[in-house]
C-alpha cells in the first residue's frame, strides 16, 4: 500500500522498523522512544543535557538530484552531533523531523534511513521520536540530546589573550568536494573519496570530550560555516580578538587542474564550510599537553587569541590584513548558488 | 540593514532580543542558551527529561494569507507543549527552528516572536536555542524538552478493560474555526472568538500534571489529530479496545445555518482535530475522584475500555457501528484541501 493511502502510521512504522535494534547502549536510557506523545530520557545524576538542532534542507544544504539519500541521512545527524562535540559532550539519542514527498518515501527513505542508521550507531545516539508529514519539498530537522558532566562543558566564552588556536584535521576539504559536486550532473557516487568529507562527515566527539575532561581547553566550537565566519563568534563570545597565520593552516592538496582553474587550498581552508573539525583555544602553559594528532587526526596551531575585537591574518608574506568572514551564511548563500 | 546583506546573525539577533528577558522561572535552569554551539540544560534529580518535537509549515500546518503571525507564533508551540502535558509533565525550555523568506523577517517575524513569546511567558517554557534559515516557504520545527518526576509519566500504554474514558474540554471547536478560516478569504482576524481554539489553543498543563501526580489515570494523551484518528492509537499501546458513547461526547454549539450546511457536532467531535484536549483513562473504582470540571475545562466521561482491540461508536440510538479513523492525517490531508 503506498503512503498516500496509508497515511502517516506507515512512515512512522517503517521509521521504527529500521531502529528496532537499540542503535547504542545508550538507548537503554531513553526509557520510552518512539510511539508515545513524547520522548522519556533519565538523566545521568552529575551530569548536564546538552540540547542542539539543525535543519538539513533540499536546496539550501543538500540537492535532492546531486547528494545520495544514504548522504542525506549520515549527515544530517552528523552536523547536529558535532554541536554535541563542540561542548566536549556525549550524544545520547535524537528526534527526527522528517517532511517528504510521497515518491521518496519508498527506496529513497530506505537509503536515508540506512544512512541515518549508520551515523546513529557510528555516534552512539539513538532515535528517540520525531514527528514526520508530506511535503513537496524533501525537509529535515535534527535534534540531538547529549551530556556532558556537571560544569565541564566547553563553552565559546572562555578564551583569553595569550591562548593559543588548534585546529582540528585539514580545513577546506569539505568545500572542494561541495564544488565538485555542483561542477558535475546527476548522482555523485557515494564512495567517491574526493568528496568523502562533503558527504560523510566525521564529528571530533572523541576529542572534544578529552579536551573537556582534561579541562585543556578555554574555549571551543565546531567549524561549519567556515573559519573567518566562525572565529568571530567565539571571539565575540570571549570578549577577545584573534591573530591567524596563513603559514600554520592546515591545507589540503589541490590539482594543478584545480589551482588553474582559480581553487586555492589558503581559500578554501578560511572560508569553505562543512569540515566539522574542531577549533580550540588553549592556555600557553598547557599548549605542551596538546600532542600533534589524536587518534590519526592533526592538531595545529593555526595563531592566538588577542586583546581587542579585531581577527587579524598575518600572510605568508608577513604583511597583516583584517581577516572578513567569507564563509557560509543560510541567510546569504544556499547550496545551489553562492 | 536588510537581512539578506546582514546575514543569519541579523535574525538571531531578533530573536535573542524578544527572549532577553527570562520568559519563566524555568529559564534560570538553562545555563547556556542561545549564542554558543548548543544549548545547556541542568537536570533536576528524581526528574526523568520529556522530548518532543512538531512540524508547523506553511501550507499544511498554517497558511500565510490566512493566518495571523501572532497566531502561527502561539500554536507552533502549544501543539509541542501540549505533548508534555500529555505526558503529565512540565515543560521547561524549547529550542526553535525557523526558516523564512527575507520579507518576511520584518513585521511578520515580529508579530511571529510577539505570539510565542506569549506562549512561552503562559507555559513558562523559555527559549534554550534553534536554527534559522532562508527558504522561499515559512517552514517551522519546534522542540520542547519538559521534566517529569522519575516513574511518573502518563503513557498510552496502560489502559486495562473496564477503564473509564475522559476527555477534557468540548470536541470540535478548532476544526469548526478551521473551516471558518477556510471559507473567506484574506488574513482572520485574531480576535474572531469563533477562530480562538484554532488559532490560540491551550494545552492542558495543569490537568495533565494533576493526573500525573495523583495517579489517577492508567493512560493519557493529547488530541492533536481527532478522536476517533488518536484513541486507536492509544488502545494499540495498551492493547484494548474501546467503546464511545455518542450520548457522551462533549459536543460545541453549532449555529442553524452550519448545520443546514451539513455541519455536525457529532462528526465535529469524533474527526476534528487540532483541539489539543487530554484523553485519558481511569480506573473504575478511581472515577469518583475525578471532578466535573478542573480549574473551568469540564471532564467528560466518553465511554469505556474494553478487551480486545475493536473500537466501538454506541449511537444514541442504540445500535454500534466500529469508529473508523477519520481525523488529521498530515499524510493525507493539508490545512488546504480535505
Amino acid at each position: 500500500m503506498t503512503i498516500a493511502k496509508k497515511g502517516e502510521s506507515a512512515v512512522l512504522e517503517k521509521i521504527a522498523r529500521h531502529f528496532a535494534h537499540p542503535t547504542s547502549p545508550f538507548a537503554r536510557s531513553v526509557r520510552v522512544g518512539i510511539g508515545d506523545d513524547a520522548a522519556i530520557l533519565a538523566p545521568r545524576v552529575g551530569y548536564e543535557t546538552i540540547l542542539t538542532c539543525d535543519w538539513f534542507l533540499e536546496g539550501t544544504h543538500f540537492l535532492r538530484d546531486r547528494h545520495p539519500a544514504d548522504s542525506v541521512g549520515w549527515k544530517c545527524l552528523a552536523r547536529a552531533v558535532s554541536d554535541v562535540a563542540a561542548m566536549g559532550g556525549v550524544p545520547r539519542c535524537f528526534l527526527l523531523s522528517l517532511a517528504l514527498p510521497e515518491t521518496h518515501a519508498g527506496r529513497w527513505m530506505d537509503q536515508f534511513l540506512g544512512g541515518l542508521r549508520r551515523a546513529a550507531r557510528q555516534f552512539r545516539c539513538g532515535l528517540a521520536g520525531g514527528d514526520t508529514t508530506q511535503q513537496p519539498e524533501i525537509l529535515i530537522n535534527v535534534t540531538v540530546v547529549g551530556e556532558v558532566r556537571r560544569n565541564r562543558a566547553m563553552l565559546r566564552s572562555g578564551a583569553r589573550p595569550g591562548d593559543v588556536l588548534y585546529v582540528s584535521g585539514r580545513l577546506g576539504e569539505a568545500e572542494l568536494g561541495l564544488r565538485l559536486l555542483r561542477s558535475g550532473n546527476g548522482l555523485v557516487h557515494k564512495k567517491d573519496r574526493r568528496l568523502r568529507k562533503h558527504l560523510y562527515p566525521e564529528p571530533r566527539l572523541a576529542l572534544g570530550r578529552w579536551l573537556a575532561q582534561k579541562r585543556l581547553a578555554t574555549a571551543m566550537m565546531d567549524l561549519s560555516d567556515g573559519l573567518s565566519s566562525d572565529l568571530p563568534w567565539l571571539c565575540q563570545a570571549s570578549g577577545v580578538g584573534a591573530r591567524i597565520e596563513v603559514a600554520g593552516l592546515p591545507l589540503i592538496r589541490v590539482s594543478a587542474e584545480d589551482r588553474n582553474r582559480g581553487i586555492s587550498p589558503v581559500q578554501l581552508a578560511l572560508h569553505g564550510g562543512d569540515d566539522y573539525e574542531l577549533l580550540f583555544a588553549v592556555p600557553r602553559n598547557k599548549a605542551k599537553l596538546i600532542p600533534r594528532s589524536f587518534q590519526g587526526v592533526p592538531l595545529t596551531v593555526i595563531g592566538q587569541i588577542t586583546r581587542g575585537a579585531e581577527i587579524l591574518l598575518k600572510k605568508q608574506s608577513g604583511g597583516e590584513s583584517v581577516l572578513k568572514p567569507g564563509g557560509w551564511d543560510s541567510f546569504l548563500r544556499s547550496i545551489k548558488k553562492d
